[in-house]
Order: structure tokens, then C-alpha cells, then sequence
């Protein structure tokens, strides 16, 4: 059992994408955030970094399926912090964002080095995160209704990262180095 | 203002898609059907199938984007009605079910006409609903955890099928009849 265990963490491991990320800007509800991060793992994001001021990291809802074991969440005081520490991988940040300048969020390149930065239901991301990102998208809300639930957005744009990297086989090989690989996995058994 | 609602309705029911459909099996939970309506409206869906053999509708979480209000929802006593009803408009059915036949939701084509078969989080569709489907589409989960919400996973479809049909114009012209955007127009101009 900890065999298939080790191989199925080592199997993850392999497809996670060091150079793919998303910010969350003030996504306070823990259940919104917890769906976030779910999806984050499913498309192989291994950090999350989220903006919240007063320095906590929110709980999450341990009864779903607690992706937070899987995604590790780093906490800065600032969306400049946040952006920063993307940036400082050498990551775009494309804030999912109503402007002028919004594009079809299918139109960006998400095979290059990014972070997909998201504010919370209610007011989006802040002025300040809009001016600091590379790129506005937006998803075509075709309907009478305006905005869809943070998770959902999350889910819509991080799967288009997935579509574009398994077309460009970037989940075919291992991203991360052996030694990160090592680390990760040893911290991930003693994981329930 | 009356005139400017009349022409955002009528802006959105010329691009509601009458041959693309949703079925929500068993989904109980009424954040989880409304967060899926919401969905199917920015998607253009105008009438969802729900199966409850209770024969209920779900009562809907008000304080969100109130979706339920541009998305109708027919309820069938079982799934084999709500496939019946999707069949006799021409549908095919495409099912999110893991099975040796299921292929990614990508590789499926929306622009012919279909409905969307989604169970509910804990025990997927049916073996029935999954018997009667014509396809099983999923999702690729290349993380630790197995399962999206199924709000999520209904987002990431629908707007899969959007990308399709907007790529084959399947927006740029009204796909109903002018009689039934009248009629539906009435209707929504008393909403709130």
C-alpha cells in the first residue's frame, strides 16, 4: 500500500508545473479558496500565493476534498508582494479583469511562465493589482447574468493553462528537479 | 431604462444555443444547481433537465447571481425522461462518467446538438443515466485530488462547448425563432 502509495505521489510529482501559478487577491470565503486550490492541483499547480492583509492563511473546509494537503499556499501582506514573487520567477500575471484592455481569456498564452491573479466574487481584483498585471482576460459571459462564483472562473481559466500544456507536452516529462521531487514526496507521506 | 433592458435581452436571447442542454442528475445541494445555471446562462443554455423523483424543483440560493431566473428548468421523475426529452430534440448526450470508454471532455464536438449529463458530487451519474448516455467525457485530474465540485466540472465543460461554438459562429446569429424570443421577452421583462 505505501508503494502504490509513493508511486501514485511520484506520478503527481512528475506532472506538477513549477512555472504556473495563481495569485488570490482577498479571497476570504474558505470554501471558495478550497475550490481554487482544488483545481490548482488538478492542472498541476504546486503554490498558490494569496494576498491577505492581516497575514493568516484563511481555514479551508476540511470535509471536501482537501487539496490544501497538495497545493501549498504562501501568504503575503500585499498584492506587490504577491506579484513580486511571480515575477521574481519570471512569471506574466494575467489578472482576470473587466478593462478596456481585457482579452478572451482563451487568447493568452499560458504554456510561458505565469500566475492567473483572481479577486474575490464581490469587486474583483483591486485598481492596484489591474495596473501591476501584464495582461487583463476575461471569460465571454454571454447570458443576462454578469459574473460566475471565484472557484468556477478559477476552474474555467486553469483548465485552458491545462488544454495549452498538454498540447505543448508539458505534462510528458518532470518539471521538477529530482531533489525537489524527494523533498515534496517525503513531506507528502506523512500527509493523513 | 425599459429600452435598454429590452435591448439587453433581446442582445441575449440572440445568442441562446436551443440545441445545447444540460441534465442535472440527482444535483441536491441548491448552491451547487444554481452555480451550474449560471453557467449554462453564460453559455447561452436556456432550459436545463433536473431529475428528481421527487418531482420538486430545488430551491435556489437567492442571494447569488440568480441565474434560475433566465435558465429554465424542466423536472423529470427519472433520468431516462430528461434523456427522452433531449433526444427527441435531437441531443446527443454526453455524460461526465469515468469508464473505460470515457475520453477527454476536449475530444467530444459541442457544435452539434447536445446535452451536458452531470450526478451529483458524491456518486457521479447513475449506472443508468451512464447506459443510456451516448458518450463519457471527463475531465483530466492530474493532481492528488480525484473530483471537482460539479459546479466546477459543469463550468469547465460548458464553456469548452462555448469555445467550440463560438469558433463555428454559432453565436453570431439568432438561433431561435423570432416568435419564441417574443415570447420569452414578455416573460423576462417582468423578472424582478
Amino acid at each position: 500500500m505505501t508503494l502504490r502509495r509513493r508511486e501514485r505521489i511520484r506520478e503527481v510529482l512528475s506532472r506538477r508545473q513549477p512555472d504556473l501559478s495563481l495569485i488570490a487577491e482577498h479571497v476570504h470565503k474558505p470554501h471558495n479558496l478550497s475550490a481554487v486550490l482544488r483545481s490548482c492541483d488538478a492542472v498541476g499547480i504546486g503554490t498558490v500565493h494569496a494576498v491577505n492583509p492581516t497575514g493568516g492563511v484563511p481555514t479551508y473546509n476540511a470535509t471536501s476534498a482537501s487539496a490544501e494537503k497538495w497545493v501549498d499556499v504562501l501568504v503575503h501582506g500585499s498584492v506587490e508582494g504577491a506579484v513580486t514573487a511571480v515575477r521574481r520567477q519570471g512569471m506574466r500575471v494575467y489578472a482576470a479583469h473587466l478593462s478596456a484592455a481585457a482579452v478572451d481569456y482563451r487568447e493568452v498564452d499560458y504554456v510561458v511562465p505565469c500566475a492567473l491573479l483572481l479577486g474575490n466574487e464581490r469587486e474583483g481584483v483591486t485598481p492596484e493589482a489591474a495596473t501591476l498585471a501584464d495582461a487583463h482576460v476575461i471569460i465571454p459571459m454571454l447570458g443576462m447574468v454578469q459574473s460566475l462564483n471565484v472557484s468556477v472562473a478559477a476552474a474555467v481559466i486553469l483548465f485552458e493553462a491545462q488544454r495549452q500544456r498538454l498540447g505543448a507536452g508539458r505534462y510528458a516529462a518532470p518539471r521538477l528537479s529530482d531533489e525537489e521531487m524527494a523533498a515534496i514526496e517525503e513531506r507528502w507521506l506523512l500527509n493523513r
